[in-house]
């Protein structure tokens, strides 16, 4: 690693302009970092290649391509022998912290790249409909792995936003990210992550779980935003047994929901709470 | 087109179970409507093949798939010859409005295929840090396009989030999608779209604007949400003068609008604006 490489951090300063009714003024501000990362699959017998680019927030990013690939069914929790940063001699100082290698003790479960990538089956067998896409998520053997203890009453579902904002750091910053946390049936946060992507605040934390030995499935799981398909589609994947969202749900995650058995909650607040299925 | 086909529509009804402090009840409620959608591309000389698939709500599929295009840099807006829905005799009933193809009259004017696919250059050559993200957007003729017209002033910006409001007729239904528009210099608002996915809002407008005949460059692109990397990236390749969004951006989005010469606004409400460039 070169002494030149410095870490970004997941905030930056800024200088902004800002338009009030009261007047104008100029004023420091804080951004929410948003970086690419690269993360790199190797398996005994084959070279690290390009798994996935997604512009991310820097930091857990060891997690962030753990949970990556076990919500997309790449790999098991078990499956994953180390995870570093990238010793490319090629790159770039800047793009040290920018490249991750996940080396699995065995070949992924499944094709690498994702299922809706240009280079993925074109043909009308794969499916272009939601009870296809359904179908492709519940065929995975990952979504047979489901939390079955206690899930959280309602009563503490409608407290898990206010506790979690408690959480958010870089959220009170910026105002520019959102969160997902794990918690336990009592509604114990058991860890809580950051960044501009939802879906990479999920993957951080089974990520960061998973790092820790605490494999899936988890009881509940809690989101910042709204829950579409593809948020229900890692819930499910990460064996949770609730998932609870600040914002709407739309109809193709219910639908999911619905067929994974999963406890899908949406426009969660102190208030109320709506149980979708 | 079989005669079994129907069309989805952009919300769903649905019975949920809400928990509220003063008690719970059983009630109706709607949910924005996600379905997968295939885009496919031909050009003389080429049969078509999967472009992308995106999950978005039904509806202005044909202004989504070519905006995508153009903001991909795929193509210039004339450059688009016809859109249909696929008529491919082996697509199910239910996947018949979910396939979109898109003929060119050229070739496309780089690679088909995302730059994050798994499939793009896994090599360091291709860079992966936030420098060679912007260089990568600005290096395509697409942002060499630029409004050079006036824009809005900060009054009128201010101004523009309660007006999208009046126009989002999905979201007061069911509280779960995004809306962008194209507005002119004067606040005037031209078209506004809406979809569970805010970067497919932004597609759709753009798309809407180019299949009109209004080609880019537009003076103004308002979204609902935040503004990160990739929405500042598709208002480059629409050569908009501004970029308003109701949430924060992220650090590499001001530094792309920046270094495209792009006026963008963040935390937008009728009592203030904040320009980050």
């Amino acid at each position: 690693m070169s002494a030149r490489a410095r870490r970004p951090g997941p905030t930056v300063r800024t200088r902004v302009h800002e338009f009030a009714e009261t007047g104008e003024r100029r004023r420091e501000d804080r951004l929410a970092t948003e970086e690419p990362l690269e993360i790199r699959l190797a398996w005994p017998g084959a070279d690290a290649r390009r798994a996935w680019v997604t512009m991310r927030t820097p930091g857990h990013d060891f997690e962030l391509a753990a949970g990556w690939l076990v919500h997309e069914g790449l790999t098991s929790a078990d499956g994953i022998a180390t995870v570093a940063y990238c010793t490319d001699v090629t790159l770039a100082p800047e793009q040290e912290f920018n490249v991750v290698t996940v080396t699995l003790a065995a070949p992924p479960l499944r094709e690498v790249g994702h299922r809706h990538d240009a280079s993925s089956s074109g043909s009308s067998a794969c499916g272009v409909c939601g009870k296809d896409s359904i179908g492709d998520v519940l065929a995975h053997p990952a979504a047979a792995v489901r939390w079955s203890g206690p899930l959280p009453d309602a009563d503490t579902v409608r407290s898990l936003p206010d506790r979690l904002r408690e959480h958010q750091s870089v959220f009170a910053r910026t105002g520019g990210v959102h969160a997902a946390a794990v918690v336990d049936a009592a509604g114990e946060i058991l860890v809580v992550r950051e960044d501009v992507g939802r879906h990479n605040a999920l993957d951080k934390v089974t990520g960061a779980r998973v790092l820790a030995g605490e494999s899936p499935p988890q009881a509940c799981l809690v989101v910042s935003g709204r829950a579409g398909f593809e948020l229900v589609q890692k819930a499910v994947a990460a064996g949770a047994g609730a998932l609870v969202a600040v914002g709407a749900p739309t109809s193709l995650a219910v639908q999911l929901a619905a067929d994974a058995g999963l406890a899908l909650y949406g426009f969660t607040g102190a208030r109320r709470t709506v149980r979708y299925c």
